[in-house]
Parts: C-alpha cells; structure tokens; sequence
C-alpha cells in the first residue's frame, strides 16, 4: 500500500525545493514569495486528488476531504508552510504533505472516514519573520492582538503584516476585528507530523516519535544588564561594574541550576542565544558597561520554569549588591507546557503496532502550531520524523523512508482516531 | 609663583575644548581635525612665550626652551595631544600642557636649565582611531612596521594612515624607510604627566601621584569561540555546544584566577571588553554557535601575565574537551611591564616634598608614551593629575587645582632632574 501516496509526497516535496529554493537551502517568508509558492503547490497537489480547497481570509489552506457525516467535528491534520531563511525543505511542510498524502490515499482507497479530514496549510509559523508566536495559527483563531497587522513588521522587509498580507490578497481586517475561521468545537481532533528538530531519533536509531508534551517556555528576548563603562587598564576589581562578567556569572549560575535539574531527573533546556557588548560603545580596552541578551528557558515541567524565574530574581538581586550591575531581564514571554492526548497517544501507539514500525516517546523541546490547539482544549498529538542536521539550517535532512514510516503509523491509527 | 603659568594653562585648556567640542566631550582623531587643531593652539601658545618650535615628519610638536649646554642630551617632557570620540579635554593634553606651562614659567623666570627642555606634543595614541599601539611615540622614533602607513586604516573613515598623514601635510614614506626624528641616545630623561585614568586619587583624596611602573599588558583583541548552532528547544545538554556558555565558563574561571591573584597580593586586572554573538546569526531561540570576544590582561608582575597566559591554554583545552567548544585566542599583543626611573621618582618625591603636596605612588594600569621611551631605555617617570568621572568619556574631569600641585612638584624637581 501507500506507493502512489508516497510518489506523490516526493513530488510534492521536489516541487517545494524548486520553488523555495534560496541556497544554501530554501526561504519561505512568512507571507512572502516562498510560502505562496509553497501553498499554491499544495493547493495544485491537492485539487489534482480530488480535495475540497478552500483559504480563509488569514491565507490557511483547507484540503478536506468530505467523510460520511458532515456534521461531526473534523479531524484535522497539518502543520505550516513557512521557513526560515537558508533553512531545510522539511520543517513544517512535511506535515502538510503527510496529511495530504494521507487524504489522497484514503480517496484513492475509497476508504470514507465517518467525518471530514481536513489537512491545513498554516501560514507564518516561523517567528524570524514576524516577532509573534504561532502567528498563522492564532490568526486563524481569532487569537491575535488586534494591533498584530500594524505593529509587527517583518525582519526583513521592515514593513508591516498588513502590507504583506494585503500583497499576499488576505485580510488584516480579520486580525483586526478578531474574527476567527477555525472554530475548536469543531475539531474532533489535531495531528501535527512534523520532523524531529533534534537528535534524540538519530540516537535511538528510530524512524519517528510519538510526542508525549511539548515543553512550555520562559522566554527574555531583551535583557540588559547595566554597569558602567571604565579604562580596562586603570580601574581595580573593586571599582568595576563590569557588564560582561556580570552576565558571564549568571550564564554561570544557570548553568549549575541546569546540572543540579538534570541530575534530579527533571526536564530543563535553556539557551543564552543573543548576547552582546554594543559595538558602537565597547572596545578592547574598555570595562563593558552594558550586555544585551535573551533568554530561551523550556521545560515540560511547569514547577521547573517557576523555580528558573524564581533564581533569575534572585541572581539579579544578588549581582547588583555584589557587582553594582543591574539586570532587567524585560518582559518574559510565558508559553505553558502542553500535554499531548492520551487517547490520541494510545491509538498512535497502536497504529506503530499495526504497521511494525517501532517508536520512540519524547517531549517536544520546540514549541508547534499544535501548542494553539492544546491550548484552546483541542485533543492534540504530534508524530516526530527523524531528522539529521537539526533543523532551521540547510543541513536538515529527513530520509522519505523515515516518512514513509510515519506515515504508516499514521495510516494505521487513522481509523480508531477518527472514530 | 606659577600664576601666570596657570594662566596660561587656563588658556590653553579652554582654547583645546572650543576647538574640540563634540558633545558630549571633545573629539580629537588622530591626524584628523580635532588634533590638528590642538597642534596649532600649542604651537601658538608656544611661540607666544618664546619658546622655538619644530614640528618632525610624522608631526610630532617639539617646544624647545634652550639650556645653557645645547649639545648635551635634552629633558623632555609631553604626551599626546589625540583624543577619543566624545572623551574628554583633558587626557594626553594636561601633560603638554603642563610642560609648556613648565617651559614658559622657567622663562618668564629668567632662568636657564643646564641642558634644553623639549615639550613634546605626540601624534596618534589613542589605539581607537588606528589600531596600533603608541603610533605616534613610535613613528617618531622610527619603531613602526613598514607597511604601517599603507595597512593600517582609520576606524572612522575606512582610510589609510598614508592617506591622513599626507592630509594632513606630513610624510608616510618616513615610516615606511623606518627614519627617526627622535634618538634615545639624545634624551636625558622622559617625564609625562598625564590625568588618572582610574579613581585611586580620588579615593585617596590627594592630587597626585607618583607613578613606580606602568602596568604590562597580554592583550587578544579577535578571540573567537566556535560550538554549533541548534535549536533552543530540541537539543539535549548533553548534545550542545554552546558557545555562549562556554564563554562565561572562561570568564568566570579568569576571575576565579583574579581573586586569588589579588588575594596573594599580586597585581592585575583584566576585562574581556568585547563579547558578542553575530546578529546576522543569533536569535533568542538558537543555541549559539559562535561568540566573538577580546581580553585584555593587564599586571606589573610579568609572572602573573604568564600565568594568566597558561590559564588561557590550560581553559581552552579543558573547555574543547568539555563542551566540544574550540577556542582560538587569536595572536597576542604582549607589552612587558616598565619599571619607572627611581633616580627620576626619587627627584619627583623631593620635589613634592618641597613644594608641600602630599602624593600616592602607584602603578599605572592604562599605557602611555612613556612606554615607548623607557622601552628603549631613556629614563622615564610620570605624574598622575587626580581626576574624576574615570577618562575616554565625556565625564572625565581634572580640578585646575589638582594641575596647580602637580605643576608645583614638576616645577619644584625640575632643576634636580635637570641636572
């Protein structure tokens, strides 16, 4: 089984790479040339099947096809379509194809499910374009601050998410007024396939996961850490403020927070990813009196993200009487942890059975799009595919007999999900 | 005594900072127009009181008050005339300043020194605007690399040093044939009164200082630590190599050294006053793959900078090993520590005494000119003015009356070291 649906994902994914094509590896800007490409090869893909398409006003793309009671809440499957600059063709669009794949098979089967199964093309996931989390989800929700169309900007173009969704044919009035196009009491269930953005498939030296949660996060995109600027030659430890040291002593105290975390068995990843002397001011010969940076805390354990806040406080209390610098970490940016269905857990793993693939359980470190359907009570489950090279870089790489797997599970537990 | 003198300084400084002025503070580049400026405000103030005024090849200002014996080897007395973006007046100037001030009152005086006096106005010192130590000192001596005229570039203006020393009407092939306008064999003793950088003279509450050693220095300007980029969420601990943590691993394991360096009563500072990750690269939720950071290491004991030097290795080895992180220091820019005169600071101590002002001995802990002198051997010693508001901002700031008692020690010594 299945040949025809996999002839037909390959397609769809050469299509993608060709049309996002930006070496190394491809672009798809969040309502921008690639992520057009993207839906309207989707779009193509699916009416060539025999789906119903349609788009909302927000540009999400709706692939359904029909079940016997169309009444019944649907099952949807999907993921998003954008990526990130010089990233990899897998990340979010495999998803997308995974449930197409699977909607096209079922007609071709002339299997009819006992409700619809609608596969989604969700816009504008990747927060490198706009600074919003789950932007095209959200959107499609209704979710977004009504300000969203004309205070984002996108990082590359500087201008607004109404003049790109207005480019695109869409309309920011949506988000303005709050209007929503998808409504959960009308989801049975969400299913977002996605590849693995880490290596713990490549380690196990399995095909796919199925998730158990994805981690919730503590998120500092802007903090500062204020001393004050001096000649590195002239001024003893004593009188020194020094920025740098300041925030490489907090790095520090993270880091054994972390270790001591680990060591008790508790979920805990954290990431200092931006941090830098402005190099309008700094020099080598001079006492760093101010550090930017950000700070990624994520945990699938609520109490852990408390207890991290908690030391951040503490440690900025403890910097500034110790070393005179001050740390203002900025607002955070809380997303809560996120169980996984147990129901829909239960019949992946039953699906793995039914097509002897075997699976690894795993948390999800990265935020998803499923994180919005969790949160509005949606049943949600997500199947990892392995990936090596990480991902957001042009080295990601999913093997399409890793997808093949997954779809197999996927195939499997299609009918007890749907049930 | 000395009022005119102070008069005359009063002038002097006021004139520095009008034709200077760039709020906040005053901008002087080398061999740009804040410094020509300064040169020109000298060199009138100079022939005004008498003295004979040259100016060399590189531009180096010399201020001759004729001895009694013309041919036996000068007193000479300066310091730099260039100033930081936005630093203030009194850095580097205060020293001409106060040889000129010496100069004219000697000669209002009537009285006549056994050998000349020569107040030097050097060229390019502050290493922010061409990155070379002591430029100008050097170029007066014939010390340059040849091609420095040609590789060094301005940092503001991306141009030459050939191309602004021609602007400004002087001769890069001296440099490139490495010709001396300045012989040490020539040079009886070099004295350079320079501002405090640092605030010891406040703490102390004197208004000066005499200086034992200006500190050595293990400068590495370009360091780069290189991990891995990843995403924030999905990589394990165990599976990262984060830069940024690594980074703050080795700032903390060199203030671990200085602690117990200070402890032990040895001397040093050091500042790590670059540190960055790329913002073409970085982001708040990908690990970071790269930092860039510069250190300066700074003692009066050579074996504490060899010490640090081999803690350097020693953390690079043990942090590759560790955190899969590599850590290239790039080449070192070693200046061994000087040792100033003791006959000379013996004069200056009677000198004070004399003259009743109450004065520290202390080491310097930023570099001077006076480093390119007692490098080659000329006797060399410096008086430190108190100053405020530390230096290379626009807070620095010097009392005239602090001036006042520096000038009466300088004055009070003179006839002694002259001798």
């Amino acid at each position: 089984m299945a040949d025809s649906a996999m002839r037909l994902a390959g397609l769809v994914f050469a299509a993608l790479r060709e049309a996002s094509e930006d070496p190394p590896g491809v672009t798809r800007a969040s309502y921008g040339p690639g992520e057009r490409a993207a839906h309207a090869i989707l779009r193509a893909a699916a009416e060539e099947a025999g789906l119903e398409v349609d788009c909302d006003a927000v540009g999400t793309l709706c692939m359904t096809l029909p079940g016997a009671d169309r009444d019944l809440p649907a099952l949807v499957i999907g993921s998003h379509l954008d990526a990130v600059p010089h990233g990899g063709n897998y990340d979010g669009a495999a998803g997308v194809v995974m449930g197409l794949a699977l909607a096209a098979e079922l007609r071709t089967q002339g299997r009819m499910l006992p409700r619809d199964l609608v596969v989604l093309g969700i816009r504008a996931e990747e927060m490198c374009w706009f600074p919003m989390l789950y932007l095209g989800s959200r959107a499609a929700f209704g979710l977004l601050p009504p300000d969203a169309p004309d205070t984002l900007r996108r990082t590359d173009s500087g201008r607004t998410l109404a003049a790109h969704m207005e480019e695109e044919g869409f309309d920011p009035d949506v988000i303005r007024q709050g209007r929503a196009s998808l409504d959960p009491r009308l989801i049975h269930a969400f299913l977002e396939p996605h590849i693995e953005q880490g290596p713990a498939l490549v380690q196990a030296g399995l095909p796919a996961a199925i998730v158990t949660g994805i981690r919730g996060s503590l998120r500092y995109r802007s903090c500062r850490a204020t001393g004050a600027w001096g000649h590195a030659g002239a001024v003893p430890r004593a009188g020194r403020r020094d920025a740098v040291l300041a925030v490489a002593a907090l790095a520090t105290a993270l880091e054994e927070f972390w270790r001591a975390t680990e060591a008790a068995g508790r979920d805990l990843v954290l990431t200092m990813g931006e941090c830098w002397t402005d190099p309008a001011l700094h020099g080598p010969t001079k006492i760093p009196g101010e550090v930017r940076f950000s700070l990624d805390i994520r945990s699938e354990d609520p109490a852990v993200l408390e207890e991290a806040g908690a030391l951040l406080r503490d440690q900025a209390a403890r910097i500034e009487a110790g070393r005179g610098v001050t740390i203002d970490y900025g607002a955070p940016l809380p997303v809560p942890p996120a169980t996984m269905d147990a129901r829909l857990r239960a019949a992946l793993q039953r699906g793995a059975e039914a097509a002897g693939v075997p699976v690894l359980q795993m948390a999800s470190g990265a935020g998803h799009d499923a994180l919005t359907f969790a949160g509005l009570c949606v049943p949600t489950a997500m199947l990892f595919i392995r990936n090596t090279g990480g991902s957001h870089n042009p080295e990601e790489a999913m093997d399409l007999a890793d997808f093949r797997a997954a779809f197999a599970v996927l195939a499997a537990a299609v009918g007890e999900i749907a049930a």
